[in-house]
């Protein structure tokens, strides 16, 4: 920073103007996957001096590769083609759930590039040891990263919980209560690797990111950009999206869609309260009324899914009862909030093909717009592509893409 | 519009500016209440000779008076006052429920200068006889706005039910399907009026306009610009306000928390569902549940008020159940969306003392972030300020600040 008495402003907008527009060109490569520097002049708006510009210094910092291909547009000399960079900057998402962690590497292209997944219960573990555990779990992940070239440049972390300024304030099924997750993950993960300088953490919702996943991997269908995301694991998560926007409420605490009543005289929640759907559709509900134990990294899910596919008429029925629950709630939330379309993710889509009848049938009858038509398409599966943990690592990666400069390879521009 | 070959777009540009600052002058007296020149430019960001020329222009169209009073600022010459015109462009809102019909035209400062109010009853009133009445009612408030030199430039309907494109698609209280209200009262109004050019018509629902009427005129605590509202009438209407915007969702529909459940197995709604919040908590179910007729334009509301304040039992019962079921469909909604308040209008407003205490102990109970704390303010009766009719009066005049130009009193500007 300059002390000198020179007018700062103008010069510092240039500089702002430099970074946006090395953003803009950036995410234009990683839009459309391989493109000349023409391309991305047309897409832009910028002259071509000023993209070559902005790429050679994209080239430099190691976001942008040249494929070596040539192109030959409509117009002008043939150009080489720029792809994003397949090493260097990448984000690590980590979900830490009930029964599992997930971790996730994902470069500048969005693709996951190491996957790690443990089953185990973190029920009744100190979150202290399930944050270690977490952190050995991402230390191997930033190991295989290291061996592909990539170089993480933060860690998101996804819990199923109510999340915010860096803490779990609560987290009913994991038995957690004002755990500060970002700084206890982040003191585990640097004791791991002392080599390294450490790492930024932060933390949200599991739903939250996990429907991001489902609206930048999903591959949903255009115009589709305002859904209700439903995650099925031992509790209910649930996340709103609005025109392409997570809507996060006042207080970052929206769319606790598990807690929502299904009977004000129903059984007794985790959080306090009677009847609430997790009750009736939540994965131990779902497996006790199926006649399974809840036996957590147990083949629960996987045996209530190969029962009900072999016809079994507990498992079937247990379903479609849980099935009409979430219907009966969903109905309320497309009441309230008018959604172009219904996801369930987590252990739901596995579950699919009998819960969904039952979930379309509430629908249908209930949804007061009379827009909701069975079979329509609107009620869909998560895509397999999104889950937490990628969204979590994407939403580094966006970061990224959104001010390059800030993690080029040789620390911040100076200032 | 010009045919020349010149560039039309510098020059479409410039209009676009001019037209902008204009709006934004006329904004900002609006938001003083009275304000000198200098004032402005220091508020809007602009020269004081740009505002002048923008001032005189206002007051030439009628949109800005000057008061004669002089103020000395803290610099400068003195400067003559401006405030808003109260005279000339205002709004027509025309609310048509269930048991009543009420007008309101609000002038340019957001007040209402005229307000008309019927009781009578629409149920089974063919949908044309009961807009040529309102049709009617509006053509009064014409005339009592007109001797107070007020020329509404545009209406807005207000009604219980799903609008969208001009035509009610469903209001199930009234028994409308299908109704083109903005044609039908449009050509209604204008054979009652054949004087005048005919006025624009458009409709919304009669919540959505409310909550709006809540966020302009409320006085709601700085910040509360996230909330939930809800207006009991003979159906419950229901809109989210999302840090100052109304929440449309995909078709427009979003808000419908009357026809959330309260019971899978309640009793059948006029939607077709089964067990409706309406079903419970909605003006016929109150009445008859404290031994009340639901004769509409009779004393229903009022008596049970009546019969509540001096401690009858069942009144104070029946208001004490609806109240438990209000408590818990709102308890989905704010575990839903998360907002910092919920607001009750419409015949809850006179209920609150009944009601409040049974919402609060649901919401404290049921939402999930712990963050509901009762007696916290969070649960508020909607202002009296803030109704249907003048909110959708004040959305006609929020059009007129947006483009002054476009309703000047000579017609829309040469472009």
């Amino acid at each position: 920073m300059s002390n000198h008495l020179t007018p700062l402003e103008p010069k510092a907008d240039k500089a702002t103007v430099r970074r946006h527009n090395l953003s803009l060109v950036l995410r234009a490569v990683r839009d459309a996957g391989e493109v000349t520097r023409a391309g991305v002049a047309a897409h832009v708006g910028l002259t071509r001096a000023a993209v070559s510009s902005l790429v050679e210094q994209l080239l430099e910092g190691g976001f942008l590769t040249e494929s070596g291909k040539t192109f030959s547009g409509q117009a002008g000399r043939p150009g080489t083609a720029l792809k994003v960079a397949r090493t260097g900057p990448a984000g690590l998402g980590v979900e830490i759930n009930i029964d599992y962690v997930a971790v996730c590497v994902v470069d500048l292209a969005g693709t996951d590039r190491v996957r790690l997944v443990e089953r185990l219960d973190n029920r009744g573990v100190p979150a202290a040891d399930v944050l270690a555990h977490a952190a050995r779990i991402a230390s191997r992940a930033l190991e295989s990263a290291a061996e592909q070239g990539l170089r993480p440049v933060g860690v998101e972390l996804a819990l199923p919980g109510l999340i915010s300024g860096g803490t779990v304030r609560q987290a009913p099924n994991l038995g957690w209560q004002r755990v500060a997750v970002e700084g206890l993950f982040a003191q585990a993960l640097s004791t791991l690797r002392r080599t390294e300088r450490a790492l930024p953490v932060s933390a949200d919702n599991e739903a939250n990111v996990a429907a991001l996943a489902e609206l930048w991997f999903g591959g949903a269908p255009e115009g589709a950009r305002t859904f209700v995301y439903v995650s099925g694991e031992i509790g209910i998560g649930g996340a709103l999206v609005l025109g392409g926007e997570l809507l996060r409420g006042a207080h970052g605490f929206a769319g606790e869609i598990g807690h929502v009543a299904v009977d004000q005289l129903g059984p007794l929640c985790r959080c306090g309260a009677h009847g609430c759907l997790e009750q009736y559709a939540g994965q131990a509900a779902l497996l006790k009324a199926a006649g399974l134990d809840d036996v957590a990294a147990g083949p629960g899910v996987a045996e209530l899914e190969r029962r009900a596919r072999r016809g079994d008429e507990r498992a079937v029925t247990a379903l479609e009862q849980a099935g009409q629950k979430l219907g009966l709630v969903l109905s309320g939330a497309v009441n309230l909030f008018d959604p172009d379309a219904v996801v369930l993710g987590g252990i739901y889509r596995e579950l699919m093909p009998w819960l969904a009848p039952a979930v379309d049938r509430e629908l249908t009858v209930r949804v007061v717009s009379g827009l909701w038509e069975p079979g329509s398409g609107r009620l869909r599966a998560s895509s397999s592509s999104g889950d937490a943990a990628r969204g979590a690592a994407a939403l580094v990666v966006r970061e990224v893409l959104a001010d390059p400069l800030a993690y080029a390879q040789h620390g911040k521009p100076t200032e």
